[in-house]
């Protein structure tokens, strides 16, 4: 992962659980999409940006699979915002089975109301925080 | 989409379920990430390939989210082999709601067994199959 | 399934996607609920009811299980109304692969807005159309 | 729930993830399904019998759904053993949000191996643990 080492940063631990299994006996990759989410759930909470789910819509996700995960392994999940622009964030993740990197990717994430076709700029109090000034 | 015409390509529709959408009242991101399998999936079986599930796993996959998609809607998932490597496959994926663009992306597998940590060559009949060869 | 003659029903085909399985090698039980609320939507946007979703919250579910789904399969949902209350409607389904029962039960659901802590009186032309009176 | 005092019991915490949500604004009631499981697997792993799953399929589940839960809530998920019969488990749960009841209901398992159409009596050693017996 990036190191931007003044941006904010954290790392959830979930579990593989039955359910995120598919019939290969490993995990199935939508297990990761979900976790990167709920580790970005815990950053904006802890920003105190919780409220702002429901209007930044995902604009870009991409990663790379490096290792299978398997059922009742706990699991780490670490996101960092490594760039904060006008109208989107980019996290960068990085998920770990103990030693092992299960999956490294990137998110951005934009801000737009459900009804709008546009993308805002976040507000200045919003960015502020994405930025981790306090 | 990248035009490659000599390779397998397929379309599937599939609907925006109750299930697929989330408090910001649109569709949640990891809906499309399914729907790309189920396409890959009537692809990999109009090739006589479903028997490959659990021995490909992804290796990377990204996805650039363009429009919101809402309950009801039927969208149309297209996916087309765009290169056949030595023990690798590049998907490009387009998901469209009538001519509206709500995602595109690709999708990279190989092959190896559930308990191996090497991808391993397609077999020969395999290759032959994915290159649209009959 | 209780056969109420006069009631709505209908049968809708899905397949059992490689997401629906879990590492037992079959369908994880989960996907029974999501194709049932399939049949549902069905249902109900065949009544002009479709937008009714996100008014009528879950109250009962039950469902006994009888046979494992695979990857691929297809499987026929079937919904029929068999009771419309006062507030509440239930349904019973029954999903097969071919012959096969695969799953029975039955799911009620009231009338009730998001922020309502109470169940409604279904409006009197909704009431007429889940009665299936056209 | 039943109390059977003797029997092991367990409740787990889990967070309503904004997957877990769908467009009502509030949960999607498959996400109680999942968590009754996650339940299930950490009670069945604190009795060293987390090697059940992928032999253990569900043959009855059913719930009554109380409240809504919303993006963002913890809930603890209880779960106890009611009834060890000879090649069947019966379980009953409860979904709270603090002291508010989301869910409850009860959920039967069996013990068959993927490819046996039939039921198998617990071995002796499995039907001890399930009982709560060391």
């Amino acid at each position: 992962m990036t190191a931007v080492e003044s941006l904010p940063r954290l790392i959830v631990r979930r579990t593989v659980e039955w359910a995120d299994t598919d019939a290969s006996g490993h995990h199935h990759h939508g297990a990761i999409l979900r976790w990167v989410e709920s580790a970005e759930t815990e950053l904006l909470t802890s920003l105190g940006l919780s409220g702002l789910f429901g209007r930044i819509p995902r604009v870009h996700y991409d990663v790379d699979y490096r290792s299978r995960l398997w059922f009742g392994q706990e699991v780490d999940v670490e996101i960092a915002i490594v760039h904060v622009g006008d109208r989107s964030v980019r996290y960068e993740f990085e998920v770990r089975a103990g030693e092992v990197v299960a999956a490294t990717g990137s998110l951005v994430i934009t801000m737009a109301s459900p009804d709008s076709p546009k993308a805002e700029p976040w507000p200045d109090d919003v960015r502020t925080a994405l930025a981790g000034i306090r």
